[in-house]
């Protein structure tokens, strides 16, 4: 086990009808005026903008709405509403949505107290000192976002898809409600599913350091996934399985699944970002496909975790059984596994291998990821 | 799964040589003169407090001995320090020890707060609206203490074994160093491992509400101390496997397992509380034998949790089963399993019963463990 920090001051409000605590949860922060930013009319439609504006006016809290934050959020938006936020002198930013709402929402606090371009922060350039505070309720639950000290916005302009981090950034407060991720379609669920195995497996497979306590943490993150989903599949309105589905993407990704471990990278994420980045697939559909190709590549050199995982989660023996488990399970669950299912060719790889090149540089991948390997892994997701 | 707030500030640090870290630390709290509790003189002996003292000296920190916390630690003990750490006007406790010199600690922070008698905070006559900032260095993993808002004193007056907890208790940083704990006793570590497990099933068995994220945690956590304990009876100077058994008691009880989970108590914690109240008897010994006893009365209550348990834990399949192999498991380290082990015998139940009407009434419990249970219990135990 090595050494390691674990600090992770958000507050977690789990639960049934938590949302119309908002107000005086950001009252007791000594909240007065709010950027209160959104991504499409849904909430509108479907009541949560009033109980969440009807909440704040309770408390006396002015709200400045910031909607039509895309997934795979852009910093073109970004920073329009860091001018807005900046005009407005708000004194904190509330996200109302999933993850590409609440990564946004982090972008902004910290761009609004940052005298440069926020996209320094991205590149290296400058450094998050500080941040507006930040509060969330969470709509989609997968990226984790809520408990976390990152966000990754994709820079419209260069085409990279590149992540902040800071201990400003955390949220003060997040609201998770599985209720109000009922109306989540289909698609999005078993994206989201994707997205929560691969916050899982990147340190369980790639860390040169892996204790067993947090293999088994991963593995009871994993089950619950291949669990719930299924459950959800039958039945959108149960709403313990969605609960359970949506704690485990809180704990896959809250820091506490990777205390300990070291020298592990996030490669599947890093060739995912180039896929999101150039041709704009969801972000869980585009790690559906990339993880079983990038397992087929990578498990030899990890044989006993990925034996390991193939007993563990599928009660079946070898690393190519188990990598075959997963592949089956997301073609059961109708996340893609082809990167045909999305759209790509054979003759977009030039352009993905490309992207790649700076991505490799900046998940700090670059060594073992050269263009051969990765046109391999590619070429494996075809 | 239950709405549930989840919210834990305590930053942990953790590995090999950083408690050489605590005058940095503290310094970057703006402490100037700390009470540093501790228990017995061996800290001097080994070296640990001179790194301390030295650590908060070049970071020109005042520091006031209060050494010799026992463990099932007094409240007049507490009473002292408070004294002292009013007359020093400290502005922080600085525990260095195990969790009873931690709990000890926490009572001190929040006495030194408070007009009244520091018992009062126990026993609902004061509440706890401020703290002294605790900070701590660990040097026995079991209680979970270094990142909970709990603190468990006994009255010697009294013989009460009672609980405060409050937000303002949570260490601000907890160092644990597993290296630190190389030298505990054969009969303190499978102490420790008999109370990890205590924290780790008593919301397991008995939550109305379980979620199966959560069983699964908890399984985590067991499977990690059944292993480990073993590794470092087998070779105590084996470094990884200190450091999973110590993450394996902080995620024991620090709020992640009990998350969602309700309607649970814990019986085995109140009877145990009266013997070592009573016969200060060590508080994991106490929950090795208490913890079969109360299993085998109480299984048919929750009969799928307990071949659950069987199943996960031990590869077997019935109640039963899983009951006989803890035990069996507890007799294999050389922890109790019976009263007799230590030194109590059938004409002590009385006392012991009289004891656990208090008991049962602060623990809320008192409608099901009425007198007539609570024999069976300790029969069962004898």
């Amino acid at each position: 086990m090595d050494n390691f920090s674990f600090y992770n001051p958000t507050r977690i409000e789990f639960g049934a009808g938590k949302e119309q605590l908002i107000g005086e949860i950001m009252a007791s922060h000594g909240i007065k005026k709010v950027l209160l930013s959104y991504g499409s009319e849904r909430i509108k439609d479907n009541g949560l903008f009033v109980t969440v504006s009807d909440s704040l006016n309770r408390h006396g809290i002015t709200l400045i709405e910031c909607g039509g934050i895309i997934s795979n959020p852009l910093i073109s938006k970004v920073r329009d509403a860091i001018t807005v936020a900046k005009e407005q002198n708000v004194d904190a930013i509330l996200s109302v949505g999933g993850g590409s709402v609440l990564d946004s929402a982090k972008a902004i606090a910290a761009g609004s107290l940052y005298q440069g371009d926020v996209w320094d922060l991205f590149i290296g350039k400058g450094q998050i000192d500080a941040a507006l505070p930040v509060f969330a309720i969470l709509t989609l639950a997968a990226t984790g976002s809520e408990m976390n000290s990152g966000a990754v916005v994709t820079n419209d302009d260069t085409k990279e898809k590149f992540a902040i981090n800071s201990v400003h950034i955390f949220p003060k407060v997040s609201i998770v409600n599985p209720a109000l991720m009922q109306t989540v379609s289909r698609d999005y669920l078993v994206y989201s599913a994707a997205d929560i195995i691969a916050h899982s497996i990147e340190g369980y497979f790639t860390a040169t350091i892996q204790p067993k306590i947090q293999s088994r943490l991963v593995e009871s993150v994993i089950a619950t996934v291949l669990e719930t989903t299924e459950q959800l599949l039958a039945d959108s309105a149960d709403y313990n399985a969605r609960a359970e589905f949506a704690w485990a993407a809180t704990l896959a990704l809250n820091g506490l699944t990777y205390a300990g471990t070291s020298g592990f990278g996030y490669p599947n994420h890093m060739i995912e970002h180039a896929l999101s980045a150039l041709f704009n697939v969801p972000h869980g559909a585009g790690l559906s496909v990339i993880m079983p190709a990038w397992m087929k590549w990578f498990h030899s050199q990890n044989t006993a975790q990925f034996e390991r995982f193939a007993q563990h989660l599928f009660g079946l023996n070898t690393a190519e059984e188990g990598i075959a488990a997963l592949e089956k399970w997301f073609d059961k669950i109708g996340t893609p596994t082809r990167l045909s299912q999305l759209g790509i060719k054979a003759t977009d790889l030039p352009a993905i291998l490309d992207n790649l090149e700076g991505n490799a540089r900046w998940f700090g991948l670059a060594e073992t990821y050269t263009e051969e390997v990765l046109a391999t892994i590619l070429r494996l997701a075809l």
